[in-house]
């Protein structure tokens, strides 16, 4: 089985208003979908950033996959590698915050793990398998995801966007609201509320109101690493017994390594461990408890699995990160994380915020909180060839081709400045 | 695909009278021979120790087996744990020392292991494909191996064994001829001299001879943790420059740090990192810069990657550890070995030292050092069911079932001990 063709199609899908450290969504987030052509008329699919840098280097790397088997990831690797990607573009600094898989160090590794999916889906299709069953088979038939809250405006500043059906979350009975809502509709045991948006102790005061309307459901808070230490020890005194862990309160592993010292919290990171480097860097000051894998800047689904086997040596916690996506990813996210034995705690996903989808039958149901596994060939889904057209026509009328939070936050607040640490 | 039948034969192989810390080797070493059926009609391959402890272990979980999928790594996994294999039978004390394989703590990942090399061959072979491609792509398609020298007797203790071809080796004239002749015969470029079995200083000095004949093969010595830490800094003061690593010296992590802060010099074990507990604790403690791997103990292929991946994220080198063997072993090995880029160093092999085989076609050529890949299905190997039979008709007639290099030794010597650090 050999490669014949590789399509990357970027598209761009509708997102609210939310919010974050560094401003607010845009009206789209970009994606690029990849299908995998083999010689023997079986695609394989994939889906990661599409943000110009990402993009492009998708685009340059595409046509030198021709020849390669399918399964020889190594060959893979090697031809990004080769196709020496550099530093071709440049990363607006938000994206460094917000996104580590848009840091231009990890081009390499994200690249390959934008083929490397698609690699996967094909071999498990040619054997007419699920992805979980070539990944060592499935621990668990659901996999579970959390509700992830964010503070949000009702609608985006352009009137020409319609406030969208989540409507206004600033304050606390809006964010308790936001969180019933997605309980009710999607069933989610767990709650991740985004913060580092707005005041510190109005943000604690929406999880403590959490906390009373939702008991039971473990809680996650991610200030996005926008609190200073002294800050984040500081709300860390309001948070003690509410959290299931703490998600990147401060920057830095050695901010980290303190506040985990300060507090005896465990902590949680996709920002300050997002390589193998970093992760020999916690394993040396103990900063971070709990791992937030994230196959679109690790590495893929097999380096996943090699950072299961990590945390498991070294005693960490695993679980999962998401930025804005669509199905493919979700259906990748969902297979490795049922083959994962030790990857214990509900995954994050943004799933919910999005409507749009580019796969035959639509959205892909959320019940009781999980993804179900199917016993389908591959990842199980299969493009809608017409949707994903109709997305990628938006991308190339949107006028978006790297996301900027703060540009967007400045449309409404002209002083809107991007701080490191903003409280 | 699902397996319908596993079938495990014990066999004894004719081993040389190799000397090494604990005595000398048997006249038979065992090996478990490891065949899986699927219903297809596919047959995937394994081989692993065949000592008593790891055979009652092997015949205890194979029925459990029937149904799995050869894909569901993590359903094996289940099912070896859920046999509970406990502490069902004792290990010898010369196995903990010389075969860490055999250790009662590890007894889970190595029936593991045993099997999982037989479920990736079935997988390969029902997708057509060889092993190293199912691995992710072979990044080099010969694998280098090491000559593996012994200081041996010229015949076994019971004279009805007759003098073996490669005769005598105590001095170094003749360890530089036992040298030449595996160079000559195999084309090896590089050495490792097991020691730990002689006096130490005659010992250096035959791996000076060794230096002298061949200038420009890397050099190593494995004393098996036979030396104190005195002994193993004052040998260090002779070979300083002469060796491409200083494998197991002396016992314990501890004892290694020590010896690697007192010399600078490289150290590699298959003694005392050996599972991940032992990794995370070398990391602590900065002890040994190279991972001999095992697949056999350290729970097969997959595991060997995950592994891999460890030392590349620590800065540690990757090497390959062996005991007695035949090419199902050798092929296992090749293929990983093949498939792991970041496993630089030449493998270990004891293959040159048995004569015997289990395949169609008898033995596997090793030329230019190298086992050289080809692209036949799976671990491409086949069993020879005559040259099988009769490997399990010796073992049945051989009288061990257990190795015993200690008793062994008494045969030669009535008042020989095993002493846990001799020199
Ligand atoms: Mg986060
Ligand atoms: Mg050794």
């Amino acid at each position: 089985m050999k490669i014949i063709a590789v399509r990357v199609t970027p598209i761009a899908i509708s997102d609210p208003p939310l919010l974050n450290a560094s401003g607010v969504h845009e009206p789209y987030a970009l994606r690029s979908i990849i299908e995998v052509e083999a010689d023997n008329g079986l695609i394989g699919l994939g889906e990661t950033y599409g943000d110009k840098p990402v993009l492009d280097a998708l685009l340059h790397v595409k046509d030198r996959l021709k020849g390669l088997s399918p399964f020889d990831l190594n060959g893979l690797w090697q031809r990004v590698v080769s196709a020496s990607l550099g530093t071709t573009a440049s990363v607006a600094s938000i994206e460094l915050d917000l996104a580590p898989g848009s840091r231009e160090d990890k081009k390499e590794l994200k690249i390959f793990a934008g083929f490397e999916v698609a690699f996967l889906d094909l071999q498990a299709r040619a054997l007419g398998i699920p992805v979980h069953e070539l990944l060592g088979g499935a621990v668990r038939r659901s996999v579970p995801f959390s509700a992830y809250l964010f503070f949000k405006f009702a609608s985006d500043v352009d009137p020409s966007y319609q406030p969208d059906p989540w409507g206004e979350a600033l304050d606390s009975a809006q964010i308790v609201e936001q969180a019933r809502t997605m309980i009710d509709r999607y069933g989610f045991g767990s709650i991740k509320l985004k913060a580092g948006a707005l005041d510190p102790e109005h943000e604690v005061a929406c999880l403590k109101a959490l906390k009373r309307a939702f008991p039971d459901h473990p809680l996650r808070i991610d200030p996005n690493a926008n609190w200073s230490l002294q800050t984040s020890i500081r709300m860390a005194e309001h948070l003690q017994g509410d959290l299931e862990y703490y998600e990147d309160p401060t920057p830095d592993l050695e901010g980290m390594a303190a506040l985990h010292r300060a507090t005896g919290l465990p902590l949680a990171t996709n920002m300050v461990v997002t390589d193998l480097a970093e992760f020999r860097r916690n394993i040396a000051l103990g900063a971070v408890q709990i791992i937030l894998s994230d196959h679109h800047y690790w590495g893929g689904l097999r380096a996943t699995q090699a950072l299961a086997a990590m945390c498991d040596t070294f005693g960490l916690g695993l679980s999962m990160h998401s930025n804005s996506h669509l199905g493919i990813s979700l259906m990748a996210m969902t297979h490795i994380a049922a083959a994962v034995p030790n990857l214990t705690y509900a995954c994050d996903t943004h799933y919910p915020w999005q409507a749009d989808e580019v796969l035959k039958g639509g959205r892909i149901p959320i019940e009781n909180g999980c993804v179900t596994l199917s016993d389908a060939p591959g990842l199980g889904v299969e493009l809608d060839y017409d949707a994903l057209g109709a997305l990628h026509e938006r991308y190339l009328r949107c006028g978006i081709s790297q996301r900027n939070d703060v540009a967007q936050m400045r449309k409404l607040k002209p002083g809107w400045q991007h701080v490191k640490v903003r409280y």
